[in-house]
């Protein structure tokens, strides 16, 4: 089985009550891949300028990511900059500069199309559709987006909403698609548009995954810091497909645990910035982190 | 095993986006005492005002809540008036009229003071401790409090809490509390102040326990609508002791199933204004609702 992530690679700037990095490792693309790469064989399709420091490639190669869709441009990487303060589920954007992001058309390369488990991360919802027509003969294709494209292409989106079969959005975010304040009610309609499951991101609220027969809420890990939740939606999406992708059956079941690696890899994520807690990331520790959420959330059933 | 419960009788006025309730039943220790008489019998000290309804009482009454240590005084009946918007995690209050509460001060009657379970709804920290202090052999005391006696009677909390086993507030009350703004230290510094058990409340988000050895965090049952979330805190910790009073032994295990009851009855409660989903609920109802639980938050281990 093999993974496609398609999105950033961003040099990211951070800062949050615990300190900062300056111009470190970051975009969706790249917190997805990292993720995933515990699972499974990763492709990445993204592009970079020609500032990129060589040694966040030689990382990701490590992992046996797949660069050769990681197309280099000329002009500056995408940078983004950002504050948290001490409620980190807010991020509050200081400066982006997209650079050789802005005209980003991802070209998927001849050996990517037969990539089964396809991550669309937030990207212009027209380029997602261009990317999920690519592919040929996809088992799983899941989807990201922000309220940026939901309020400047909605129509776009809801058409690239029929190709996709797990929308991964925030809780914000699905309650402004649906037009909806009730989660319960928006999660109905957004399955209604394509999509077979919905997983809700709600960040140290855990995780609500909405299907036509039964709803999974996952607890996030209690972590005494957070010290940069930067990339955790989508290193949570890489554990999740890069688990999903070792599964014999995909179904309500494997898809809670996918859910639950997700949110592993995602409380592993947050406790350093950029990739720092990742670099030094083991097996273990995942499948560690895995049996504690289960202690965290187990309770026993009642005699009725 | 008897329950007793010591706080507010209240006529409350709400408004929600779904419609609006004008002097209805309400109060911490109605609400409690309600939740906690599916399990056990509850003995209720409070305080009402010449203008408080027979049918209210009678209503109480017919779940064998004990209503001997309910004062009637000269004057009115507290009164309190909210509103809550599409966030109903956050009630606005448009008006406290304390009237006879404002001098409530708990007396015991004799034949209450052998009550096992207690509880000390949100009132002036001295008046609690007086309560825990009045009682002769309690098994578990727990304890409820707000961010005014934070602010306004912060030793006296403190001295209350060295008597509580069980304190069961909300997660912006325990940041405060500790005045620390992460929620797992938050807890380990308020264990280290007397509670061996800190439940805390977070709404739509579930409710996470701690103690010494473990952490539980128990989901919220998804609701299409939140019709009124007034009282879900006191229906929440009346389901909690009313189930912990009917178990052999009190332990994690048996703590966990505990806080999973009181988050099932506090769903009911939201269903309606005041009690009115109450008044029509049955014992199977509830445990049907415990096993939706179970599956809301199931998923399987996987092989180390």
């Amino acid at each position: 089985m093999t993974i496609l992530a398609v999105g950033s690679v961003a040099l990211d700037t951070v800062e949050t009550p615990f300190g900062q990095a300056e111009e470190a490792l970051g975009g969706a693309a790249v917190y997805f891949s990292y993720a995933a790469s515990f699972f499974n064989h990763v492709r990445l399709v993204g592009v970079i300028g020609e500032d990129f420091p060589e040694e966040h490639l030689d990382l990701l190669k490590r992992r046996d990511i797949d660069l050769s869709g990681l197309e280099r441009a000329r002009g500056a990487t995408f940078r983004w900059k950002g504050r948290y303060d001490y409620d980190l589920n807010e991020a509050h954007t200081l400066d982006t500069q997209l650079n050789v992001f802005e005209t980003f058309a991802p070209k998927i390369p001849t050996s990517f199309k037969d990539s089964e488990f396809v991550f669309l991360a937030n990207i212009q919802p027209g380029l997602q559709l261009q990317v999920a027509e690519q592919v040929s003969a996809p088992r799983i294709i899941a989807c990201d987006t922000m309220n940026f494209w939901i309020e400047g292409a909605y129509d776009q989106l809801r058409r690239t909403l029929q190709k996709v079969d797990i929308l991964i959005i925030n809780d914000a975010e699905a309650r402004e698609l649906a037009r909806e304040p009730s989660l319960v009610k928006a999660a109905r309609q957004i399955l209604n548009w394509g999509p077979e499951t919905l997983v809700v991101k709600r960040g140290e609220y855990g995780v609500l995954m909405f299907n036509q027969h039964s709803v999974f809420s996952a607890p996030a890990y209690p972590l005494e810091d957070v010290y940069d939740p930067t990339g955790a939606g989508d290193t949570f999406a890489g554990g999740f497909m890069g688990y999903l992708s070792t599964v014999e059956e995909i179904n309500d079941a494997s898809i809670r645990q996918a859910i639950v690696f997700g949110s592993t890899l995602a409380s592993f994520n947050v406790e350093d910035f950029s990739l720092g807690r990742m670099k030094t990331l083991k097996m273990q520790d995942i499948l560690d982190r895995f049996a504690e959420f289960k202690l965290l959330s187990h309770f026993e059933e009642v005699e009725a």
